[in-house]
């Protein structure tokens, strides 16, 4: 059994478990061993290197906080350098669903334990892909955040600047719920002050133009994922994948791969029997890189970001398989750089570029597919790969624990498939459900193209009605700029629902109101344009 | 003459100046001679490696196409390697109005051309405090803007990474009016959605608790500075100096100064006598450094800068000394290392930790001071320059050209000076001047604490008045956090100015507002207020 390299007590776990709450409550969690759980050994897969920690990561300590239970800690590529699986002296992880074949890593156990039913939900690192390929592997969803947004405290660094903490789970709705908890509990870089908290209804996806390295049968998998987001609604556009598979090579042929000896190669060194020849021969390479070459790749890296942003422009994602091929635990060992190389195709260059990733299976096994959007645009990636799972879009998108986030009830025009809908959408605010307002209002419609209601609360003392309107979230930016853009007579303030909380909304100046008809016995604008009359 | 390394032929210059349009016609400009000028060489003050470039950098497009005229290009520190001014062949720049003492570096130059009065403003640049130290020693305003947020393309880069374009002018207003029309016009990083727009009235300025190596008679002009400014109703807070000073020591101690390799470094090693010695041995032992070193360095920063902003987390700037001292060229000659390096003490950590800063005089000649404020916090730190100079805020700061900006009409309790003026300063707003409504509202007094006015427009064909009201510019972020805080009966929305056009404002529900008492005769609220009215 390769997929552990340390497992609780199950008493412990079942003491826990009787005694879990929280959103988590009893779930199974699995933690690659790269990330500290207090108390348990945190090896890297290197047994020489390992230290005990005394508290959990923060990432841990999240999950934990909020009612998951920790069964064990997972193996790995040592020191998270690969994306095989089989770098560890605790044995080459295979694949659990498809045996000969690799796990993928180097986040390799904790995949195998989700795909394998023994664990819930796992908790990765990527800093190459080690968070997307594996779950590709298995037909998992793999959550990756964008760069910094979940603390990397007590995780033994492979590239300090670009290491991420993922979730993988079988579930996107709880793999989200789950990534919601790590990212509110363990903040680390703030969110700008204008995410975009969803996809547009009818979104534009980037894929590249050509596709290097990809098994044949799998292109038609990627075709067959592409003609099928496209007949959802999306919009796809092909870009050119030069920058990206540029800054991709950057990752381990360039100087960047300092950033391995910076954090474990005085270690390698000093213990050059400890080590996996493979990962010790990649690690001692990299000792004398010079300083002004990493300088310069950094500045070439910067390049190829600009460009890659720039052929971006008009899109919200890109859709790209996430491995080319799935090789054999015997192909590695024939070639283990080779293959693992290979297999980064399409992975190394998107934490290089700070973007966030959704990694998703497809209908063809162990082929998946990822959605990678621009920095913080993590829900925009999470509804589109909904889509490409065929699935409605997760309610309480998990960006929304961790960004700062605005409401705004709407009552008319601005309603889901109402005319003025897009202009909420193109804001990236996110819709959350309908409410009522307190039976204190008035309704009346405005002779306005296209027609608007006009809300006004009724003197104290008369008799309102309750209207039907829904719940918006979007930014502090997108509310800024949406009332920036909002004409007279519409005006904006706080609105009472019927739990008696007021909210930001819509109202009307009130001489406006006052001109208007009175169609308040409908009690909301869908209710009174399904009359006849408006 | 050392100050100049091309002066344009003055016929040229007549000429355009004689056709010169735009806010800055006619001003004559010196460009520091490691920024392109199309047509002219570009030296870096290195002869050999002299470079005659088609194009301006767009630093220099902005400020020409504007009106400012080039006179030419100014002596420098080599490859802006320095802090003192001799380290050139074109000769040492002597101080414009202290014969014998240093100009300050590495911008030398641009600094004495426009304390000698041969120019209205300069660009120079800044990496450790070369658009800071010549200020200071020359008594000029020095503005160097957020790292980033000016292109730096066309410049020779000295540390890519931390490399600044910079004004310097002799009046905060000019210099703030040329950073606008660069900032404008050549932008680089985005700015922000959640900008801060204005200094709040009575700052938090930081300060810290040892001063080391500041000579002592301007160790009593800092204290005199630093009194003036709380007798103006700042709040001086001291803070530890030692994250900053520690980030300083790492600039040139640590593998950073590679990235002056990575620049020139290949020239430097192919053109041994071509190079100033002092900056040739400078850069010549940044080759051998390891690329894992710098890694290291850059996480020590990364801790260093943590540490530092949590310092300033309750502070609105921090304020300390531009220069510890002032030097003689015969000072400099004796020890050109160490005396260059006890010139950054102040100046070396501001770029690393991606500050803005504006360096101001003070009341003793030689001495200045800088504001240093957060990334994107340059209206703040210019504010608090202003407050130090002992003039009124500049009314457009530069970085309302630049950064994306929302109005809000108010019209009562935000009013400057009325009780809720805090709610808008404390969001970052900027009062933007007196404005009146289109004739067509109607003002009454709501029975609220404290007292608010309920501004509503009259129906089409009743007669309204013009109220007075005042502009405040803010993010979109603040105007969206605002509205959110907004209670009712309070709305905002789209309000006619006296001009026909509409602008974001205030008004109020309709029930609310008819029931409040008229007291539209007032023609706005603080005139009510004065006639006791409300």
């Amino acid at each position: 059994m390769t997929v552990w390299i340390h497992h609780r007590d199950p008493a412990d776990i079942a003491t826990e478990t009787a005694t879990a709450t929280g959103p988590l409550a009893g779930l199974r969690l699995a933690v690659k061993d790269n990330v500290d759980v207090g108390g348990l050994p945190t090896t890297g897969a290197c047994p020489d290197y390992a230290y005990t920690p005394q508290r959990d990561a923060p990432a841990v300590a999240a999950l934990r906080a909020a009612g998951a239970v920790v069964i064990g800690k997972t193996n790995l590529d040592q020191f998270a350098t690969g994306l095989v699986g089989t770098r560890s002296p605790y044995g080459a992880v295979e694949n659990a669903l498809r045996p000969g074949y690799v796990s993928g890593g180097s986040s390799s156990g904790s995949a195998a334990a989700v795909a394998s039913g023994a664990a819930d939900i796992a908790i990765g690192t990527d800093t190459a892909g080690s968070g997307r390929v594996p779950a590709a592997f298995h037909g998992l969803v793999g959550i990756k955040p964008t760069v910094g947004v979940v603390s990397t405290e007590g995780v033994v660094p492979a590239c300090r600047s670009y290491d991420c903490v993922t979730i993988f789970a079988a579930d996107p709705r709880l793999a989200n719920r789950a990534m919601g908890v790590m990212a509110a509990g363990a903040p680390h870089r703030p969110w700008p002050a204008d995410v975009r908290l969803a996809a547009p209804p009818k979104p534009v996806v980037a894929v590249f133009r050509e596709l290097p390295d990809l098994d044949p049968l799998w292109r038609s998998a990627f075709e067959r994922t592409v003609t099928a987001l496209s007949e959802q609604g999306a919009t796809i556009v092909p870009v050119d994948a030069t920058p990206f598979l540029d800054a991709a090579k950057l990752l381990y042929n360039g100087a960047l791969v300092a950033e391995r000896y910076s954090a474990v190669g005085e270690f390698v060194d000093a213990h050059p029997e400890s080590v996996d020849p493979t990962v010790g021969s990649i690690i001692r390479a990299a000792r004398d890189l010079p300083a002004h070459r990493l300088v310069t790749d950094l500045a070439v890296l910067e390049r190829l970001r600009t460009a890659a942003m720039a052929s971006l422009a008009g899109a919200d994602a890109l859709l790209i398989p996430t491995a080319p091929t799935h090789p054999t635990i015997a192909d590695v060992a024939a070639d283990p750089i080779g293959v693992n190389s290979r297999l980064g195709t399409y992975t190394n260059f998107c934490n290089l570029f700070e973007l966030c990733a959704v990694a998703v299976p497809t209908d063809e096994p162990h082929f998946g597919v990822s959605v990678l959007a621009r920095p913080f645009e993590d829900a925009v990636a999470l509804d589109i790969a909904a889509m490409i799972m065929g699935i409605e879009p997760v309610e309480q998108v998990w960006p929304i624990t961790a960004a700062p986030v605005q409401e705004l009830i709407v009552v008319g025009a601005h309603l889901r498939g109402q005319p003025l809908e897009h202009q909420l959408t193109a804001l990236g605010a996110r819709w959350g459900g309908p409410v009522d307002t307190a039976p204190h209002y008035r309704l009346a419609a405005l002779d306005t193209v296209p027609p608007k209601p006009a809300v006004t609360r009724v003197p104290t003392g008369e008799s309102g009605v309750a209207i039907a309107g829904e719940r918006w979230l979007l930014s502090p930016a997108a509310l800024g700029r949406f009332l920036a853009n909002l004409p007279a007579p519409m005006q904006l303030g706080a609105v009472e629902l019927a739990d008696g909380a007021w909210h930001t909304g819509f109202s009307c100046a009130g001489a406006a109101a006052e001109s208007a008809k009175d169609i308040s016995e409908y009690g909301g604008w869908r209710a009174a344009l399904a009359a006849g009359a408006v």
